[in-house]
C-alpha cells in the first residue's frame, strides 16, 4: 500500500483518481446491460474463487484491530468469514438481476408542433463513497454504482484496508474480464485522512456526488464540508404513533418490532407517541411488552403516572437517537399533536402510525415531511432491500434528487431526447 | 424601502425572512390545488387592476436606470408597459391551469409481504431566486413556486426595485385573498449586496435551493459560494451538427433558426459542426444563408478553404458563448468526431443533430451527456414553455434533481407512503 504524507502529493493523487474515474465514466455510460452484468457475475465468481486471499487479508486487519483495541462491535463489523464472503457474492449477483436503469424512458410526450420528447435515465457520472471499516461496503457500493453506469471512488476505513484491497482486486478482475475500464471502480490507495478532504473538495469537478456511510461524526463532517452534493442521513430519530383507533395487538407487536428487532439501525424507533385517548387502554400493555423485551422506558408525566417504573423523559430525549434498547414515550392529543411533535423533533427519516381511522392516517401521510411514512407497519422496513430496490448504497433524508433508500435508480440522472422533422422555433 | 448597511443587521433580517418562509411552507405544502389556483388568479387580477401603480413604479426605475447609464438592452429588459403587465398576468393564469404536481403518485408497487408502497410528490420547501433587473421574474418565479407548494424568497436586482415591489404587492394581495400565508412569497426588502451572501449561506437551514437568473458573473458566484443546492446553467455553448445524411434544406433552415432567431438566449447555437463528407454539398449553402442573415462566420482551415470570407477560428472560439450574431464552424469526421468535440467543449446544455441516418442519431443521443439533445429540430426549442411545461424558472445543466427546463415538477421532491396491515420485519 502506497503511503503518502505530504499534502500536495495527496491532492495530486486524488485528482488523478478523479480524472481517471471521469475518463472511465464515458465508456461506462454507454456500456450495454449485458456487459455490465457479465462484469458483475465475474466479480461474484472472483470473490468466491479468492476467498482464501480475502480471509488472509482480513486476518491481518483483525489482528491490527485487536492490537489497536477496537471495540467488539467494530471488530464484528470488520470480521469476514466464508459465509460473509459468499453473502457479498450473492449480493452482487442480485444486483446483476436488477433492471438496468440506464436508458429507461421515464416520460414521453408529443408537442402540438410534432416534436416528440422523451426523458431518459442516464448515469450520474462519478460517485465517491466514504465508509468506515465494513469491508462488504466495498463490494456493495462498487457493484451498485457499476449497475447504474457510474464510475466510483471507494474510500474505506483504514482499519479494513487489507480486506478492502483484496475485495477491490476481485471487482477489478470482473471489470477486466467483461472488457470494462478498470478505473470504473477505484479504491483510494492511501489511508491518509487528507484523502477524504480532497474528495470533499470534489476532485477538480470530477466527482458528482458523495455518499458517506458511517457514524455521525463522519456524516456531519461530509455534510458540512462537501462542495459537491451528498446523499446521506445524519440520524434516524424515527417515531411510532399509536392512535386511539389502533388495534391493541398491532400496537404491541409493531412497537416491539420497531424498537427492539435491531436497536442499532437508523430505522429503529426512538420515540413512541401515544394518543391520550388511548392512554388507559393501549399504553400499559405496549410498555409492558417493551419492558419485557428488555427496553428502558423514559416517559413524560402522563406516562409515568400510568407506568411508574419509567424514568422521566426530558427535552433531550426527544432529540436523541439512542441506537440502543431505550425508548422515549409521550402522550399526545391525537394525530394533530403527534404531527406537531414529529415535525419539531424528527430527523425526517421514517415515521409510522398505528391506526384504523383512515382520516388520521391521511393527515399523518400528508402533513409530515419525512422520507418514509408507514401505516400499520414497522419503522424497521426503512430499507432498500425491503422496498424491493434490491440493494441500497444508503438512505437519504435530504429533499434533493434522492430521498429514502438510495438504490440504482437514485444513482441516475436523466436527459431529454427530442425528435423532430425539421421544426424551427417561430 | 428599508435600507440597512450593517452586516449583522442584514444577517438577522435575512434569517428572519428564512424562518418566516419555513413557517409559511408548512401550510402551503398541504394547501389544496383549488386554493393555490384561487391565489394565482387573484394575483393576475391584482396585476391588471394595479397596472397604473406598477407602471409608475417602473417609470421611477427607468429614470434612475437612465441616470445611471444602463445599456439599451438592460433598459429594455427593465421596461414595463401595459402589454408586458398583461403578459405577466396571462403567464400566471397559465400556471394556474397547469396540473398540480403536489400529491401526484409517481410510482406504486406492492411487496410480497403485502406492503403497498407509493412514491408521492411533495414540495421542496423554500426556494430562493436571485435575479437581475427583469421585473417579470418576480411574477413568474413567485407563481411557479406557489404552484409547486413552495415558499419563495425573491431577490431582484436593485435597478428594478420599485417595479418588483409593486408586482410583489399584487402577489401578496392574491395570497391574502385566497387565505394563504403572505410569507409564502417574500421579497428581500433591501438592496444591500450582503443580502445575496446571506442567501448563499442558506438562511440557517431555512433555504432548500437557490435559482440564480442572470449573467455569467452572478451564476458563477452563486455556483461557487452557495452552501445549498443550486439549479442553474453557467452558459449555453450549444452545438448543431450536420451529418452527411442531412437534408440540405433542413440543414439550412435549422442552422439559421438555431443561431439567428434570437442570438442572446442560452439555447442559441454557438458552434456548427459539419460532417467532412458533406463539406462539398452542405457547407457553403448553410454558411451563405447564415451570412445573408447577418451572421459572422469563424471557421477552421477546412471551412475557410471553402468559404474564404470566414475569419479564422481559434481554440478560444470552441469555448465561447457569443450570445451574438457570430458562429464558429468546424469540419468533423462524421458523428464520432462531432461527439468528441461536443463532449470536450460543450457546456452540456443543448445540442442538435441534423441527419436522416438513424444510426448517427442514436449515437448522438446515447453518447452525448447534455441536458437536451434534439434531432432535426432547432436548439432554440430548449425552453420550458416549448417543452409543454407551461413555464420555467430557469434551465439547469447540473445532473442532480433538475436538469433542463426547471418547471413546477422539478420544483418538487417526493416521499414514500407505505401501507401495511400490521407487518413486522422478520
Amino acid at each position: 500500500m502506497l503511503k503518502v504524507h505530504e499534502g500536495a502529493d495527496i491532492a495530486t493523487l486524488m485528482n488523478e483518481l478523479g480524472a481517471r474515474a471521469r475518463a472511465a465514466a464515458r465508456p461506462l455510460a454507454v456500456a450495454t446491460t449485458e456487459r455490465k452484468n457479465a462484469a458483475l457475475l465475474a466479480m461474484a465468481d472472483a470473490l468466491e474463487a479468492n476467498t482464501p486471499d480475502i480471509l488472509e487479508a482480513n486476518a491481518r486487519d483483525m489482528e491490527a484491530g485487536r492490537a489497536a483495541g477496537l471495540s467488539t462491535a467494530l471488530l464484528d463489523r470488520l470480521m469476514l468469514d466464508e459465509k460473509r464472503v459468499a453473502a457479498m457474492a450473492a449480493g452482487i449477483r442480485e444486483i446483476a438481476r436488477l433492471e438496468d436503469p440506464v436508458g429507461q424512458v421515464i416520460a414521453a410526450w408529443e408537442r402540438p408542433n410534432g416534436l416528440f420528447i422523451e426523458r431518459v435515465r442516464t448515469p450520474l457520472g462519478v460517485v465517491g463513497v466514504i465508509y468506515e471499516s465494513r469491508p462488504n461496503v466495498t463490494a456493495d457500493a462498487g457493484a451498485l454504482c457499476l449497475k447504474a453506469g457510474n464510475a466510483v471512488i471507494l474510500r474505506g476505513g483504514s482499519d479494513s484496508a487489507h480486506s478492502s484491497a483484496a475485495i477491490h482486486a476481485c471487482l477489478v478482475e470482473g471489470l477486466v474480464k467483461a472488457g470494462l475500464p478498470e478505473d470504473a471502480i477505484q479504491r483510494v490507495p492511501v489511508t491518509d485522512r487528507a484523502a477524504v478532504g480532497e474528495l470533499l473538495k470534489g476532485l477538480d469537478g470530477n466527482l458528482d456526488v458523495i455518499v458517506p456511510r458511517g457514524g455521525r461524526s463522519l456524516v456531519e463532517r461530509v455534510q458540512k464540508e462537501a462542495r459537491v452534493p451528498v446523499f446521506s442521513h445524519l440520524e434516524g430519530i424515527c417515531h411510532l404513533y399509536i392512535d386511539k383507533s389502533a388495534r391493541l395487538d398491532m400496537a404491541v407487536s409493531l412497537t416491539v418490532n420497531a424498537k427492539m428487532r435491531r436497536t442499532g439501525i437508523c430505522g429503529a424507533a426512538e420515540t413512541l407517541l401515544v394518543d391520550r385517548a388511548a392512554a388507559d387502554t393501549h399504553l400499559v400493555p405496549v410498555l409492558d411488552a417493551l419492558a419485557a423485551a428488555g427496553c428502558e422506558i423514559r416517559g413524560d408525566e402522563g406516562v409515568r403516572v400510568r407506568f411508574p417504573s419509567a424514568r422521566p423523559a426530558t427535552e433531550e430525549d426527544w432529540r436523541t437517537e439512542y441506537l440502543d434498547a431505550i425508548i422515549s414515550v409521550k402522550l399526545v392529543d391525537g394525530v394533530g399533536e403527534a404531527i406537531e411533535h414529529i415535525e419539531t423533533w424528527s430527523s425526517h427519516h421514517t415515521e409510522a402510525i398505528v391506526a384504523e381511522d383512515a382520516s388520521a392516517v391521511e393527515r399523518f401521510f400528508n402533513e409530515i415531511d419525512s422520507a418514509i411514512l408507514l401505516h400499520n407497519a414497522s419503522t424497521q422496513f426503512a430499507d432498500g432491500g425491503e422496498f424491493g430496490m434490491g440493494a441500497e448504497i444508503g438512505i437519504a433524508t435530504g429533499k434533493m434528487h434522492a430521498r429514502g433508500p438510495v438504490g440504482v435508480e437514485q444513482l441516475t440522472s436523466f436527459k431529454y431526447r427530442v425528435r423532430g422533422t425539421g421544426q424551427v422555433r417561430p
